[in-house]
């Protein structure tokens, strides 16, 4: 997992099945003081109800991202509170 | 899930079984405002319809790249109509 | 697998039903000379009661991290007590 | 998948049981022009026939990869005849 | 599957069980000419009783590593004799 934040959306109206009702969320990767990375447009699902701007936690693999017949790859699984440093 | 840009297209005579019939389009990654990052020559398969210089989203992992006997490890899931930034 | 130092806790309220009761630590990967290498929050999941500033195991992929109902894609599986070198 | 050229191979006597009888070719990736991108020596299990200096298409993960009781990560699963651009 | 150079060892007492027995051998990835390329400590299972400064093929995924009841993510799969080049 990684942490990361929400920077946008993609609207996407010809899509996959397994795609169907899922929120794609863009997001951005931050280090451990909340810097995000420049990076390639990279997309997640929501699963917990993330908003712009908030600090996620993002799991790679499709175990987590089952809920309601959507199927991804990169998913949202938690909202990060704070990170707390050695 | 990444969004990438359809800039060609891979023509392969000689190929495994799990590939017949499929469409293997040469995608770019792009950034949230949709420069394209050069990169080596990155395949999909695409099972959306996607055309050349569209916009699309790309899924890692076989579950989604499966119809028609077609397996991959890459494969177009959506047409990028817009990117909405925070 | 790669060898990484804890340094810090992620804390998330709102998160996936996989995660409840999961130990999340912000880890950086090290080199053979223990230097932690600048990178974004990776998070991984603490299977074996590591401790901030311990250097410990990382492995990627969902088999080791299924104890007590968790699951993650990176998961802490072993306290480090040398590097030995050729 | 991406595009790679073939640039070598692995002799190895004392391997695994999953690699008996594979050809090991070492690839080397390369852009939608054609050059070779400079990278560690990764090397794929060729499932097509691929010659030294070919142009072929190489897949992640095991599902490609099991003919003949061989198993790999990463194989050769197609000869590129050419690349189309935009 | 990549090459890599064995040049150290891991020692962990406390681990997961799913590493009891397991040798845990630090590796570097080697370019073609066997140059190492500097790296974090990446850390393979060996299951051929691979050597230090021996050269190796390493192979990702969990399917390899699974004798003795050893489970990990990359395992040393092969011992190099020789990479051929074009």
């Amino acid at each position: 997992m990684f942490v990361a934040k929400v920077v946008g959306k993609v609207i996407s109206t010809q899509k996959s099945e397994h795609l169907l009702g899922a929120k794609l969320l863009i997001i951005k990767p931050v280090d451990d003081n909340y810097n995000t990375i420049e990076d390639d447009a990279v997309v997640a699902v929501d699963t917990v109800g993330a908003g712009y701007g908030e600090y996620v936690l993002i799991a790679w693999g499709h175990s987590f991202c089952s809920e309601k017949q959507i199927s991804a790859d990169l998913c949202i699984v938690g909202i990060v509170d704070e990170i707390q440093r050695e």
